[in-house]
């Protein structure tokens, strides 16, 4: 099958908890530490780092180390890449479908005009 | 944590797999029965079939009998609001980096003008 998306399938992969969606979002509002990511959630820290390793994995975040804390960051390319593979597949129905509609109407004409 | 989204992880999930993405590639030139879609693809049709049960699951794909067929078409609305979530993460950080570019940009001023 053409069109093999090769990054985008982990990208959609990693996003695929409402953990993971919910750090890209909290991410998406500054670079934060791992602790204070974690703190909403209900979970074991070495739960939690676990879907950090999935998101830096798919490089939708990156980490590094300051001093005693990791802090993460968004990579918002990756998103970027995600909603492009997503744009191309939907714009190409949406044309498929106004071609459809000005066949549709073109034949209702052609009818109406006999 | 905030934000948690609701439909858009199973979007993300049904997205999660280098199948379902080139069915949905596929279902974005037009509808197709699942025999022509199956086609390109070295897997036993159940296996198939039960990708194509993820992607309606999700709502991104809908199917329908047509006499011994089974017809499949994309729903680009489910496309269209993973597409939106992504980009208001994208766009908040975006919005938060240019805040901070004009803040560092600020402080070298102020600093040039002592």
């Amino acid at each position: 099958m053409p069109n093999k998306p090769h990054a985008v399938d982990s990208t959609f992969h990693a996003l695929a908890d409402p953990t993971r969606c919910a750090v890209v979002r909290a991410l998406s509002q500054g670079n934060a530490t791992v602790s204070d990511l974690a703190r909403p959630f209900d979970m074991a820290l070495p739960s939690f780092t676990q879907h950090l390793g999935v998101l830096e994995n798919a490089g939708l975040i990156v980490s590094w180390r300051e001093g005693r804390s990791r802090v993460c960051a968004l990579n918002a390319g990756a998103l970027r890449d995600a909603e492009d593979w997503m744009a191309t597949a939907r714009r190409e129905w949406e044309a498929r479908m106004d071609r459809f509609e000005t066949h549709i109407h073109k034949m209702k004409k052609e009818s109406s005009d006999d």
